[in-house]
């Protein structure tokens, strides 16, 4: 019996994991469960469920949780004590699928427990990825891809050697822009960038999927990850999104990790832990069905955001940082309609060229991460304001 | 410093073989090399390669082998015992590319010594799978597959589980006559026939891929290899041949294996021996420039071999040997125009049937397996004469 922690349970990746474990009842159970500020939605999954411990991260909302947990038995608590005291309960993986900068800390909490961390927080490795991978080797921790995209790379290198990788791949739908001009792009609407044809996901993510920005970050993830020189990684557009990612071996081979876009596929083989579960009610790849995969080159010119991911990659230092926080702010005053589309990437590169000198070395810990996460998007919030 | 013994060294895997260890000399020195009856080219090559011994399986070339190597010093003989004598010198890694029948004896051999073998002999695990498997199993020895369909199931699969794999899928060009009405291919010549679109090979094994006999064969051996159900084995076509195999698990994740089409690759996979080597003039994959992966299913209506082929699979016992006979005088038979294309289906199918009841258990070695084959042989050859 394995005992799972959620960070991030109310949002899609914890629906999509608790769907899965569910479905095995025999084989999981539930330790931490941990939301943002949901306490309807927490107090039904808890009642579903029966974690060990619940936590919400907003402080206020802790009257209300004691309150609808009353019946139940169940300990509880609100705020980042509590998130950190969800953490710190006995498991055997930790979903870390806190989105944004909020899950930086749960999410290195767990890796300095020594635990299995199925990595779903993207941030953890973009703003502080040299942090993280450091940390998770020295407290033997595991770090586990959930991301479609990373997960095809774990699976496709197999026990394969990294010496051995002439380069790894990943897939990009290209987006709702795919196929439009500059020009209708330099105009498009929130709503038409927010309209992704493959996956279901947020406002934000989908937005960096029209601005191929999810690809940069993606690429910086995997650098991380897999411990691969930015030369050695790539972006191809794929808009089935059925192939996830591909590794090049040096004699010529390709391996690659292909499924429906279903997340539950790639938490699934992160919950296995070396098995493959069955999943009940997922989608499986029917190749005649789908006919015809097609691949195309990724444009940077229409798609400034995968350049200058990929220049913050090769900068390195707290680049990747300061472009992600830029970024943060750039698609929230793109969803406003403050700027234009590509005044999102506008904005980005100019942060990045400002604060270059000032951080040029990565981030030592989580603190400094957060700070100078906070610092570039006041810069951004206020070039914006005075745009 | 690996030692290398070809058996088939002047085919077209061979060759391949020759080119990958000629650009590691310093990783691999040659054993035993092996051919059929061509003096001329095995002496070029035992010039170039300088290996401990030489042999020639046709018995009247043995004077002619002589006096063509007398100069080199390099020993060699020539008949089935010399064969043998090659396979027993000392090797880590024997590949076994004798086409046809004749690989069967030379292969086995090298698996009773404990060799590891890189099995491009398709006829060894058709005609006598059960019995290969066994003996590889007792005696120690490691089966690599050549095949590119097999080696990416093989690189595809990794180090995960058979458990955990619901389906292996092997992809099929889809032959000369993909697109072609049943009434048309009724009518094809073995000029037509052997027009393959993405692989260069032989005129019999071009034939086998127009009918998809090649693709009920390749099923036949994924069975043996992976000790996989006939159930859990399928083919799709994939005209562009560049997707080889595909590995379905049970949590809806797929992994494939790809490749330009190049022996050289699934080769140099095999003769890597987990580690990967570095291919000089090998054509390495570029999807972007490929643009298009098409799928399909497999029709086994204008394609009855592959029917015939999956149920001579389920069937089990003798009846892939049978098939295969048959199959090789019916391609015979269709490249002299004595009989019409689905005239190969034709026989191959009655000569299933009327050995079904007398071959019903699979052969137990080498010599029943032969036995059977050249029986089949007889009876198939006579059924033609007197069609």
């Amino acid at each position: 019996m394995l005992t799972v922690t959620i960070l991030g349970a109310t949002g899609s990746i914890g629906q999509s994991t608790i769907d899965l474990l569910l479905q095995h009842p025999d084989r999981f159970r539930i330790g931490g469960l941990v939301a943002g500020r949901d306490v309807a939605a927490i107090a039904r999954l808890a009642g579903d469920l029966n974690p060990d411990f619940v936590a919400l991260a907003d402080e206020s909302t802790g009257p209300a949780l004691r309150e609808a947990l009353a019946h139940t038995g169940i300990r509880n608590g609100a705020g980042e004590g509590a998130v950190l005291e969800a953490v710190a309960r006995d498991a055997d993986i930790v979903v870390a699928a806190v989105s944004g900068a909020a899950g930086l800390r749960p999410t290195h909490e767990a890796l300095k427990l020594g635990r299995t961390v199925a990595l779903a927080n993207k941030e953890s490795l973009v703003c502080a990825g040299d942090a993280f991978m450091r940390d998770a080797k020295r407290y033997g921790a595991t770090l586990l891809p959930v991301d479609s995209e990373h997960n095809a790379l774990a699976q496709a290198l197999g026990d394969g050697r990294l010496d051995d990788v002439s380069k790894m791949t990943i897939t990009a739908s290209g987006g709702p822009f795919r196929t439009w001009t500059r020009e209708r792009i330099a105009s498009a609407s929130p709503t038409e960038a927010a309209a992704h044809p493959t996956w279901s996901m947020g406002m934000k993510i989908n937005i960096d999927s029209a601005s191929l920005m999810n690809k940069g970050l993606e690429l910086i993830e995997a650098h991380h990850l897999f411990a691969l020189e930015p030369e050695r990684l790539d972006v191809i557009v794929h808009p089935q999104s059925i192939v996830h990612g591909l590794v090049y071996w040096r004699d010529g081979a390709v391996t690659a990790g292909l499924a429906m876009p279903d997340m539950r596929v790639p938490i699934a083989h992160c919950l296995g832990l070396g098995e493959r579960l069955t999943i009940a009610r997922g989608r499986h790849l029917d190749l005649a069905a789908a006919g015809s995969l097609t691949f195309e080159a990724a444009d940077e010119a229409r798609f400034p955001c995968l350049r200058i991911a990929r220049a913050a990659l090769a900068a390195g230092g707290a680049a990747p940082t300061v472009m992600n926080a830029a970024n943060e702010i750039a698609v929230a005053a793109f969803i406003k309609g403050a700027i234009g589309f590509y005044g999102i990437a506008d904005l980005v590169e100019r942060a990045c060229e400002h604060f270059a000198a000032q951080y040029r070395s990565a981030p030592e810990n989580v603190d400094e991460a957060l700070a100078i996460d906070a610092e570039v998007r006041r810069w951004s919030s206020q070039a914006v304001a005075t745009a």
